[in-house]
């Protein structure tokens, strides 16, 4: 959680600072109400530099949108890399990668929360993204179940509504952060929240797959 | 399903096409980038009439978040008032006020598109919603799922996660209607798809509360 491998470093780069100031504008007015000039203001720093490092405002969104996926589908990637010489179940492995990908989103919780409901939106970019990163993440899940049911973890066949409600559970607490705080009165990036809420992934986990003690 | 109570009678008066012609305006290029110009034009109605019935396109924007609102918790309400003098198992309640929400949702597939995304953004209305419509909601669930643990259904007691991610799952279909279509390449608001989802719904109820035939 703290490797330090983002743009929010102690000692931060111009780079990091335009990055920085754009998701926080970009989530508090929306991406069409924000200016390049007041990413700039509030970045301190000049406006040619944001045209040279990235190329204006849509850039900038891509930018922004990559640099979440990478880390976010990494957390999941990272984990099925190790399944093929691994000792343990399928199911602590989906554990694993579950907990790594609310871990990121918490990281970087603005950003998350900004990208998940960008990517409610129908663009170009959206679809770009729905049909790399997002068919990757499916092809993972996928790949974590299917392994879970030929090792005889999972009973049922996979189907893509799982997947579907595994994904959908998984950045729910960022996308839903303003509903937990204004009606459950609860900071979903909290530790507290997030290591709660995990309790009721395991349970759908558990659901699924079947309990930890069984395998 | 077709009981035809909403605003999408088969002879439509011209406030049922002036909220039409919204919701579809406002789904397509966002509340910002619509005119009322252009929904008065697609609802074939004089621009007047808007201003007359709902009193510009924010009174609009209230009228469609209310009555999808209306409909969406009272079909949830519907369901508790039904539980006094009910000899079902609240586990049976709960499942049909899901499949209630869900087909609601269905009926009304651009509506809940809509609501749903827009309820993601961080304004007046939608903190209004928030502190009556989706607090309701949330007492509502909790009353079910108190119930579920009164009468022994249920062995955990109720906590706020599992509403949290019970009203999560609902919702699922249509906020991310375009993820599934891109990624999964199924359509959300059809009922082959709803069918199938519905039971990974279930199966979360199994996990939560016991299967039908324990109780």
């Amino acid at each position: 959680m703290t490797e330090g491998k983002g743009f929010w470093h102690v000692r931060k780069t111009s780079k990091e600072k335009v990055l920085e100031a754009a998701v926080e504008l970009f989530y508090a007015k929306g991406y069409a109400n924000t200016s390049v000039r007041e990413i700039a203001s509030r970045a301190t720093v000049n406006v040619a530099l944001i045209s040279y490092h990235f190329n204006g405002k849509q850039g900038l969104l891509e930018t922004l949108m990559t640099t979440f996926f990478d880390g976010y589908i990494g957390a999941l990637e990272k984990e099925c890399e190790k399944v093929t010489n691994s000792t343990n179940s399928i199911r602590s492995h989906l554990e694993s990668a579950c907990r790594s990908m609310l871990l990121f989103q918490q990281q970087f919780d603005v950003l998350s929360r900004f990208v998940h409901r960008e990517m409610t939106l129908d663009s170009i970019l959206v679809r770009e993204i729905m049909s790399s990163y997002l068919t990757k993440e499916r092809h993972l899940f996928r790949y974590l179940l299917e392994e879970a049911f030929a090792q005889g973890e999972m009973i049922t066949p996979v189907n893509e509504y799982m997947i579907i409600q595994l994904r959908g559970l998984l950045t729910l607490p960022f996308l839903h952060s303003q509903y937990i705080r204004e009606v459950h009165y609860m900071v979903a990036s909290e530790s507290y929240f997030l290591d709660r809420y995990f309790e009721t992934v395991r349970k759908w986990l558990d659901a699924h797959i079947g309990e930890p003690s069984i395998v």
